[in-house]
């Protein structure tokens, strides 16, 4: 195994892209300046045969995605991603080649946001464990709370739900079906689209969430944070067209309560929605109109989805993470 | 043990003590908005059997130290620290009555220095891991850089050194010694100097290291980001009274090579000297000159030490964590 005082030294930067940034990695802290904007935190674990298995995940996967999901978490705050800080407990049995390959992962999606690592620390231990640290930037008042949605917004998600679940199911059971690669590749590498995020700020509010455990989940979130009630058209929560060919029952259940699509789920005053129309178009993102916020004083902080003409309570059952060995 | 996604919501803060804080737990991410300081981050992770053992320390002494660490390394840059985001790796064997216990270390030092809680993790694994990341404020030019030793500085170290160590060998091996307490202390619950650091905010040029890993360490750190040679006299080199029950040949090591006294370790123009010992004194700290760096310019970024009119090189050799189960 590498020296653990090494790895860091290995995977530091010799430029950073950031302007922002005074003092990178090797002090005994990084610095930055930012006069302008909010500065937005979030940290994220990533568990060795909790959320990814040598079956399920390349090291190389491993690195990008435990980067992306901190992403993910930026966009739906508003932010724009600038650094990254990550911890690397690192087993014996992990070689030089693997850890390599895993801030190849890191490295490439850092690249693609220009993102600049800026601390770290690398320890030995029992299981392969990465904490990542991410910071990004938000100039006021564009922060996207869960807490502003309002009665009368339009509910909406990008892209289509339960496609990682899918990824990882055909992973683990070693499943052959048509498309394998769209699915895996969603389970693997989540898309962020951090520049529409960043268009979207002509718009003064707007609710977002990234669906990380599941849109019921995020949903009950944003309803909760509000105290509002959402509802929510069945037929209207987007499916991929390649997700058919799985068991009915299982992809219907997948759109609520899969987790890691890492899509976004938010609310919009009505007046704003064809700005967040043209500018997916833009971006070449989907985005569809699930459902309102609507005014409810008894039911403040639940979610409702109606299928078949009937209304059912959607409960925040989340996702649980267990992948094993 | 208790539900992995629980943890963080029943350590979440009900208020917040930190004004510049805009949105804490409970989205997303947080954000905090500081339009005239600059902004310090690091990272350090705690790993059972490696950073500790239940021989060692109590989870109250975990929780307490893992930020102690963190808030060292900010002291280090010269900031004050204000935000920490937690990310715990639970084993199934830990109880909620330990964890909570944790949470008490944790938050008792946070309040000591009034930082918040502000992001956070929990998910189960096969160790105990502790990842913080900690974030200060330093209004500019006060960061306190490695790198800027100039040649005449006096090099001084607050404290006194190989005390952690001392401490940890007690603890591992049962040592009967006196002012035992005093020893486990310093492994365990290290002092922080917060206040003396901002006081010394008169000062426009100075250089910091906090004393993890060994002073040898830290000096050849200083020399090497400084380009400077740094010349040391054994003999000023600050011992406690209490640690000459020791072997000399032990304490003679420690002073220079053993981690984890979170003592500082800095330099400063002869000028600003007497502002330091005056500031350490209303701190109630003591501070000791133990050398000056020198013009040599053949030897460009190493340390020097007296010994009894004998020059030594003193090498990097840094503290290697090594606890065991």
């Amino acid at each position: 195994m590498m020296d653990e005082f090494s790895f860091i030294e290995t995977i530091k930067q010799s430029t950073y892209k950031q302007s922002t940034l005074i003092k990178g990695i090797g002090d005994d802290g990084a610095v930055f300046r930012n006069r302008s904007s909010d500065i937005v935190t979030c940290v994220d674990t990533f568990v060795e045969s909790v959320h990814f298995s040598s079956k399920t995940m390349s090291f190389f996967h491993v690195g990008y995605k435990c980067l992306a999901v901190n992403i993910s978490d930026l966009c739906a705050m508003g932010a724009t991603p600038t650094f990254y800080l990550v911890s690397i407990v690192i087993p014996k049995s992990v070689t030089n080649e693997e850890l390599t390959e895993l801030y190849d992962g890191l490295h490439t999606i850092a690249s693609n946001f220009r993102m600049d690592l800026i601390g770290g620390d690398t320890v030995s231990g029992e299981q392969l464990i990465i904490t990542v640290t991410a910071i990004g930037y938000v100039p006021a008042p564009y922060a996207r709370y869960r807490s502003d949605a309002k009665v009368g917004d339009y509910i909406f998600v990008t892209g289509t739900l339960g496609d990682a679940q899918a990824g990882l199911e055909i992973l683990l059971h070693n499943l052959d079906v048509d498309h394998k690669e769209y699915f895996v590749t969603r389970h693997r590498m989540p898309k962020i689209n951090v520049d529409f995020i960043k268009n979207l700020r002509t718009i003064k509010r707007m609710v977002l969430n990234d669906i990380s455990d599941g849109l019921a989940n995020e949903l009950n979130e944003i309803a909760e944070s509000s105290c509002k009630t959402l509802l929510i058209e069945d037929a209207k929560v987007p499916l991929h067209r390649y997700i058919k060919q799985f068991p009915k029952e299982k992809y219907e259940e997948w759109k609520y309560y899969a987790g890691e699509d890492f899509e976004l789920v938010g609310t919009v005053a009505k007046k704003d929605w064809d700005t967040v129309v043209q500018c997916a178009e833009e971006h070449d993102i989907t985005v569809t109109k699930i459902g309102e916020v609507i005014d409810d004083p008894r039911e403040h902080g639940s979610v409702f989805m109606r299928k078949n003409n009937e209304l059912i309570r959607l409960d925040k059952k989340g996702y649980r993470h267990q992948i094993g060995k």
